[in-house]
């Protein structure tokens, strides 16, 4: 052994490059503290391939020296997934430099890329083309495909499109022993074997590396047209988006859910954004119709739904834009909400996903318990509900300090996992387990499913150089 | 050893009772051959468990005495995967008498089945609660949905839902050690750790026994409209398709190529059919289109954009059903070209997938390298080509013995089966492998990627009790 053996780092050099392999302070931080800064941990040398080729490279002399590697994209997830532990034995694997669009194909519908690319520049070139890539999330400025896949991605247009899983058709992987899999296929249809495409994504960098995707591609939509929906409770909000999907089906392309609290913060922090209601309501809902037709035919289609909800007195008032250039002042609001959440101060972050029909359940019996326990705490409930998913984020009671109160967070955490747990629910929607909910997935999986976990990364990775400490 | 210990079947006929252990040869004779008759199997017995604890005894007891089993749905796969070899070491397991609709969440739009229902059960249950499970395929009305999720089934909705994986939220597996994992989850989100679930789905009963399901539903919508367009070549189509999913999105749910030999089959054995076109045309398009709005939407939709293709010169005709009633009418024709071929005469069947931009090459392609090895070979090729699916068959040229052709099914399937490797298509869309495509398998895929598939399998069946000689 092996990891401080300058032999290794020596291999690298000649692989990568002298510049490539960062091992001076100044140079390796960005690639050490996660993205909300909660943790920095240290790392034997940061590498950056700039070849799927050199990734291979770097990986086969990981296997020989028995050096774990941490596989990074944009360095943007929200559980410690792509940075190292504190012991500084691992290396950091940058995919950053790995960002071509390899192609596309309008025809087919796919887009072949580097796992490097940013989230944004595959929008692009897809947009370029005349499809749509849906993936679309908060990040998408910084993130990187590869790590969108790594940890299955959500975002806000999964109503519609499904999450990264459903949005990838085929994947090329560095296998942990170095080898290259291509499994670049660009087909809808393909039942032969086992599916190690879906087990590489998701898998967080704990089984290989993934360094390219054939990702699906839509037609662009003619217009999406918002709408924003007062009403009084969340049980109304689950009529209304049975009533939105049974009259739009497929055009349905957002359903997000934001209660009173929320837009109280949005308004505080962000005094320009729109008002759209002068009075008060409990919950709100943001509804994107999507028009392969016509704007006309969105906004006809969301106004003539929106009547009979209110008809049906499912909703209590409601706003709908005029327009394509109005739909984006009323996303605004739900953009804003973590910001404004940001501005307000500390708080305990939750990202749970539970059966739809439950939501409503969910949310006051989580809060009834939260209030028991921790009086006057405030609820910053809002999500994707079309998806089932909440971030049921708990801040401070007023004038309680932020540092009192985080001293709650397992705590609080146990309140709302044990919840979510209870209706069936998940512990992480779309942000993944990293080294943050470790121990949680452990409290929440069964035993065996665990060990069906723990013999596939056996099976794979026999050495454990991937990624350790993440997921299992 | 073993299999033929009597401890064996009397441990099972306690367990299952008598009459749940099927022994006589005209008892166990339906299990044993498959759909297409082609193959016949033995088995040591045929087990009808009735309910999932009794399923995990079953495998429990065949890990102990280590006798492999096979598990069976509906035994109407098309590739000799759910039936026996000819050693007569095997059981059957059949799932037919697991067959509940456990519960429908119509707000969450989910059903949860038992593997053994039938898919057509699982419609009507779907149905019922107002929703749509939109799964469909010739076997509908005997197929079981553990064999659909086993296969990854297709059919011909995929283009707008997705194979069967697509479709399958949660599932719930008896482990090869015979434990149940209980992965019944009705999520659309849930990141907390490796993808099991889609491990199990097309694994053809290699790796557990699907038990149970959580099946997505959709809302039904309100009118499917056909029309049949004639053209002059596959490349029209695939324009076809473009500007129909670009004027259309997601109201497109279907998209049937046809050749006008396939059509020429259907009138000659189905005279009583509609014969849409005076003259004939080298190829078909089925179109099928669903609004969520009313059938007065879909037929104003399909008729403008049927108008656009027609003005743009990528059809030359086409028929417009004017309601549901003559929506059906169309899909006869392609319902009935099977049932044609079956008339006509023996064939040699492909299931080939390609990225849709290839098809109009390999369809030609491989047609001229058909026709210099057999000169006058029938083609008879339709397919899902909206999801780069064909059914490539090839009949006997006018004259030819059935058997006589039919000796030449290796170098045929080598014809085609390459010639779809070659633009980065696939052998098996939506069959699977089973025991008929194993070797083919082994040609097509690469090692490392055979060496991982080995590997998952080893991990999770260590015995190698599970379906042996299937896939791998």
């Amino acid at each position: 052994m092996s990891h401080s053996d300058p032999a290794f780092l020596a291999h690298c050099r000649a692989l990568l490059g002298q510049a490539h392999v960062l091992t001076d302070d100044a140079d390796t931080a960005p690639f050490l503290t996660d993205w909300r800064g909660r943790f920095t941990g240290r790392a034997l040398a940061v590498l950056r391939p700039a070849s799927v080729e050199q990734v291979a490279g770097v990986v086969r002399a990981c296997a020989e020296w028995r050096v774990a590697l941490v596989p990074q994209g944009g360095n943007t997830g929200l559980v410690l997934g792509s940075v190292p532990d504190d012991s500084g034995s691992a290396v950091v694997l940058s995919l950053a430099r790995l960002n071509r669009v390899r192609g596309v194909d309008a025809v087919n519908r796919t887009i072949t890329v580097d796992a490097g690319c940013i989230l944004q520049h595959v929008q692009e070139a897809a947009a370029q083309a005349g499809c749509l890539f849906p993936l679309s999330l908060a990040a998408e400025g910084s993130c990187t495909i590869g790590g969108n896949l790594s940890t299955n991605a959500g975002g806000t247009a999964v109503l519609r499109y499904g999450n990264t899983r459903e949005l990838c058709l085929g994947l090329e992987v560095v296998t942990p022993q170095g080898e290259l899999w291509s499994g670049l296929r660009g087909l809808r249809k393909d039942n032969t074997g086992y599916d190690l495409r879906d087990l590489f994504i998701g898998a967080e960098g704990t089984l290989g590396v993934i360094t390219g995707a054939v990702l699906k591609l839509y037609p662009q939509p003619k217009a999406c047209i918002t709408a924003l929906a007062a009403l009084p409770s969340p049980a109304h909000a689950l009529r209304l988006l049975t009533l939105m999907q049974d009259r739009c089906g497929a055009s349905l392309t957002g359903f997000e859910l934001m209660s009173r609290y929320c837009l109280e913060l949005v308004a505080a922090h962000f005094p320009q954004l729109p008002k759209p209601f002068a009075a008060p309501h409990a919950q709100y809902v943001l509804l994107e119709l999507s028009s392969s037709q016509s704007e006309a035919h969105a906004v006809e289609l969301l106004e003539t739904s929106i009547g009979a909800a209110l008809e049906a007195d499912i909703i209590e008032d409601a706003v709908v834009a005029a327009s394509v250039a109005q739909s984006a002042g009323l996303w605004q609001l739900r953009e804003h909400i973590p910001l404004a959440q940001a501005a307000a101060g500390k708080n305990i972050k939750h990202d749970v996903s539970l059966p739809i029909s439950s939501l409503a359940d969910f949310i006051a019996g989580t809060a009834a318990q939260l209030e028991r326990a921790f009086p006057g705490a405030q609820l910053v409930c809002f999500g994707h509900l079309g998806d089932g998913n909440l971030h049921y984020n708990v801040a401070p009671p007023p004038g309680t300090p932020d540092r009192q109160f985080l001293a709650n967070q397992d705590a609080i955490n146990r309140i709302v996992h044990d919840s979510a747990d209870s209706y069936g629910g998940s512990i992480s929607a779309e942000h993944g387990i990293g080294a943050l909910k470790r121990d949680e997935l452990a409290r929440y999986k069964s035993p065996l499913e665990l060990r069906l976990m723990r013999a596939v990364k056996t099976a794979l990775d026999p050495l454990g150089i991937m990624n350790p400490g993440k997921i299992l």
